[in-house]
């Protein structure tokens, strides 16, 4: 299966497929609206040849479609029928979770994207749970973001930056009990020294998982929640024997 | 199918089965083995009917074992013979992972356990992922369990102690773009209302999760990582094209 990748950001729409794997660039903006990528996109790779489409959104993604407007980009991405107007089916997927997919390993893996923002996503047995971590509270009333984002770097320098990286990734890699943590985003290679367990991110990360992401096969069957009646039953004749407690 | 379950704790071991959903106690303490815990469960359970075991364990998790001795309890907890000892096959849980499943209502949800300490664990769509949220920095050099555990209750007092409980859910709601939030542990009733999105846990969460989990279909398979061969595919013929960028 040939997928087409179109990986959305702030500077630039990256489009790549399984047979074009380094991405052309489109320019992107604050304007930019769901329609006039589609028609960009489609005309660029008007002679590419595809089975599949992703798109990397930089935004919340509920049930392969955008959940929310992205911040940095123009209006109509939530409504826009992608369906009627690409020549393929499309998923959807968050930013961070498409690199952190195009980098998995394995097992459990915490993606840490440091670019201007902090994108993470978290793969666990190749299940992809997209987070929200970069406005988390970390020290002195600041987040994550503003420690080890562009802003922190900026104001801190890169020394105290690469520190609290450090100490970030080590905390959150604890926190989510994760096996290994990938390291990417714009400013990852800027670090000396990797911390414990950590792999560092490539840019053709996110154009993998774009790929990967319709050769996988996607788990969306819940589970049946817990025991029906367990509750009720709680209360009758199993209550006489709570008198027997040792 | 019948399941028993042993929920441990560091005052109590409960034992309840599907026959038995009030669960009889057995004192724990910081000396217990478990050895001492598998004889006094299986002597209590001598005449009960059950096909499999689950037992939730303090402490962290790997493929069905404890892979750590818990801080409350006695030794040599990893390296028992659980199988041999046990009359039918054993899985483990975390402990808050047990009493997530036990109230898991479908969808994209966070477990928080206010009890001594803070438990926590997520679920999406039926993936169990247990979290150690508690140590995490919240404000002030204190952690979220510092802030939300009991001893931030009794250095606080609770109408303190709520609001906290209320902060910190909605920010860890969002963080994980979790759809809602099961608030358990002894302390969760001490809330007068509820933060948005969030459900009360019940008791009985804990011994209906140990069930459930031999009722849904465990996903363990990884799926391929991403797609093999583009990291090298990059460099070679493709590169040409980059030429092209718009």
């Amino acid at each position: 299966m040939k997928v087409l990748v179109i990986d959305i950001g702030g500077t630039h729409v990256k489009v790549a497929s399984s047979d074009h794997l380094v991405p052309l660039k489109i320019v992107s903006g604050p304007t930019l609206t769901a329609g006039q990528m589609a028609s960009q996109v489609l005309e660029l790779v008007a002679d590419w040849q595809f089975d599949a489409i992703t798109i990397g959104f930089p935004g919340p993604v509920v049930n392969d479609r955008p959940s929310a407007e992205p911040h940095n980009l123009g209006h109509g991405w939530v409504d826009f029928d992608y369906k009627k107007t690409f020549p393929k089916p499309v998923r959807f997927l968050n930013d961070a979770a498409m690199q952190a997919l195009g980098g998995y390993t394995g097992r459990k893996m915490l993606f840490l994207g440091t670019g201007t923002g902090l994108g993470s996503a978290l793969i666990d047995d190749g299940h992809i749970i997209p987070l929200e971590l970069a406005h988390l509270p970390y020290k002195k009333n600041r987040t994550y973001e503003d420690y080890i984002g562009l802003v922190g770097l900026e104001r801190r320098g890169k020394r105290r930056w690469r520190r609290s990286v450090t100490d970030i990734v080590d905390r959150l890699r604890a926190a989510f009990v994760a096996d290994s943590v990938l390291l990417g985003g714009g400013n990852a290679k800027l670090m000396k020294q990797l911390p414990k367990a950590t792999v560092l991110g490539a840019n053709s990360n996110a154009i993998s998982g774009g790929i990967a992401l319709w050769h996988q096969e996607v788990r969306r069957e819940p589970v049946s929640p817990a025991v029906k009646g367990a509750e009720k039953r709680h209360v009758s004749p199993a209550k006489k024997r709570s008198g027997k407690k040792k």
